[in-house]
């Protein structure tokens, strides 16, 4: 059966990346305390295509996948799945980028009952013949804010909302790199409080007065959050955006920044 | 050229609804202001098919619609686009869901600044071979809400957030259907508080304080927007559900009722 | 501290449905197989609020949740899970829907190869006081559909699309309840051809080749869904719907049907 | 009353964005014929922050943009309303990104219907104070591909899809720039066949057979797409990625793209 993938092509352009995208596989991630999680993942996982070849293996993508999906990953592992898309695709790059919801335990603050919070997370990883393996962890936490305005110039009450902090980190070193665990609490210190998925009525107390002790723009939380990133050590770089979801309009209030730390 | 829809079927299965689905056209939906508004519609457009017929023509559909991208559409027109379909396609019945976002004119509580606020409606009709015109109106409204418990049991501040009520109405006759504007008003007032896309800070003040004054649980609103509705006069129908995106979780607080109405 | 949410409320208006919705929480499905599977689920849990009370208690939704997050779930334990709602939150009726992404395995037609194919599932569960579970279980089967048209106009060729069946199904006991896996084997064989998430070139060939011999309507696949859900035994009630992404348009082909079986 | 913004921050950070997000407004986009045309944006508005200030003026945003509701706008309005945003938050630099639905004329290619073809667009604009603007276009193209794998090795018939086009274009200057309904027609040039809302039969047979002469990978479509865009008169940079969803799979194959013209 003929291989057309495998015929020459002469137009000159080598393809940055070529592969599949929205595949949803079952994954499993190494967890703070040893173990892992296991998660529903959307996968976008691409190579390079040298300009000689007409196209690249799309099926290969997936047998590499199907091999994963019993053995716990972190970031070393993703250096592996790259390297083996890099070999099997004969290809000078790889590229691959995991999306999914985990969950972080969170105990009330008062009444100390459990639950667990979901988080949306992010792998981003790209291999280059040449060159280590280049990370991204992202998190997108939710947070509340209360406006410093509003409480300033109110006889009392203050508009307050959820919000979304998503952040993205990459390291020099992995053994360097955060855990998603303790990047979700370190960013939701950021906020004028955290949310919980599970309050009673002494906890919904606590977390009010929190709010209202702390309040502080879309500009202070991205700001506190730059502090807190910059301290990380063999942090390279860090985006950061902050989305209100403010409860006065029907838009958000948005900050975002982007650094290279030195 | 053989018309392959046009042969006949043996499986003895009539078929309620065939046709096309997330079809975008620019549309014309009639104001209040006795003129027209242009929105962009996603639409959903089906007839009956009965057994004898393999299928349905799907290209009519499109040509009914193109015909109506310049002419202004309320319920009444809503009955004409069905007789059409069912004409054309030699349907019993016919059934249009059109939602589209719309915008309302605001003012601010207390600068009086103007903007204009974006509410999700649906026009959605149906139209049998011995009966008239079912016609649902729907608009989504955000609101704001602030929890009463919150603010009981607090030393100072509540949490408030966004909302949205999803309000569905049908009415015996077309003539006493109420107007987008109008129902977006009615309903929005059974919150703490309405939202707008423009305020000032004399404003913010404003909407702080009224949310303060006006604690609401999601089943306050949910009641408040039930009396309202049931005082419509001619109202045939209604389903109501609000939505509140708590600013201390990460899921939403959540009513709903639907009722026949006397 | 006060009670709110148990203070009377004089409105005299009962709610249909107060609760938590889109909450996210880890939960286990059992398999056919006879084990479970770990997935994600999307949850909207709610119960009825008589006229009396003011409001619910929120926090014991996500209590009740929490402690499922480790037992496997299938029909019987919705009952569990509903009824242990009524009796905490003192409601006559409680409802839950849980949506989630199942993986189904899959081999590959010719070269036997394997893999898991992502599929969407719902389980909706109501309970009242006086009468037994009331049980919908939904899954949205991806497929490929051929237009004979297309294939009958023109010279070669034939244009085809990925498709989406929401298949949604009730039945009289819950011990005849057919299973997720054995429900999209049904439903995907009435599309022209399955879709895979790995196939060789040999399978390739057998897919196009297979879809082409196979032409179906968005209509004739619905039709066909039809025949093959009365044949189920005990089952009590169904509604099917078909998208086609039709690869000529930007829009869907769409057929739906709904039917009480006797 | 205090301004609460306008108060000293002494955390050093300078704020690269922050501003509104979500917010929807109805706007008028200049057409190719010379009039324009009415759109649903989704729009994106932010300004830099000193590190000297606590926060930014959230109203002006609105303000600016409600003037822009009832005119026109193409590249050089970008800059205005950059501009102004400049001047009246006092910032370096501003950034607009506008989301919108906009409709292309589409003519059947045989029986010459017509009809209008949804193709959503960005306009991207950033102003610095010591720099013209820098304005990106961006259009979705959906379109159909035809796998010239499956055409190869299938005895009849090849698998096909919808996909779509994400193009992103810079040019030098902005009397160079293309206009959307060149870009979207240039663009789909490059897949196996265009889609169209409205076909009669002689025309989806025209496009059956279109699409089959004419096999392309998502690699074809892409390098074709690169080819074309590098012939561009003035272009800087673009960047390209293909999205097919295919028909025999449940994700997608996909290839990108991005380069600096010389």
């Amino acid at each position: 059966m003929k291989d057309v993938q495998n015929s020459a092509d002469n137009r000159g352009i080598a393809i940055q990346r070529v592969g599949i995208r929205d595949a949803h596989i079952p994954l499993q991630i190494k967890t703070k305390a040893g173990d892992y999680q296991q998660v529903l993942a959307n996968i976008s996982f691409t190579v390079s295509l040298p300009m000689e070849y007409k196209g690249t293996h799309m099926s290969r993508f997936q047998e590499i996948l199907n091999k994963w999906t019993s053995k716990p990953i972190a970031e070393p592992e993703m250096a592996d799945i790259l390297q083996e898309a890099m070999e099997r695709l004969q290809a000078e790059r790889a590229d691959i980028r995991i999306e999914f919801k985990y969950f972080v335990d969170r105990v009330a603050p008062v009444s100390q009952y459990k639950s667990v919070l979901d988080v949306d997370c992010l792998f981003d990883g790209s291999l280059n013949k040449n060159s280590p393996l280049q990370f991204i962890l992202g998190v997108k936490v939710p947070y509340t804010s209360l406006c410093p305005c509003s409480k300033e110039i109110s006889e009392y009450g203050a508009h307050n909302q959820r919000g979304i902090m998503n952040v993205q980190v990459s390291f020099d070193d992995f053994h360097e790199c955060i855990l998603i665990e303790d990047l979700v609490l370190l960013m939701e210190q950021q906020a004028s409080c955290q949310v919980y998925p599970l309050l009673k009525r002494e906890d919904e107390k606590f977390v009010t007065e929190k709010a209202y002790d702390n309040p502080k723009f879309v500009e202070d939380i991205l700001r506190d959050g730059v502090l807190a990133l910059r301290k990380l050590p063999g942090l390279k770089w860090f985006s950061l955006d902050c989305d209100n979801f403010e409860s006065i309009h029907n838009h958000s209030a948005y900050a975002s920044h982007e650094e290279y730390v030195e």
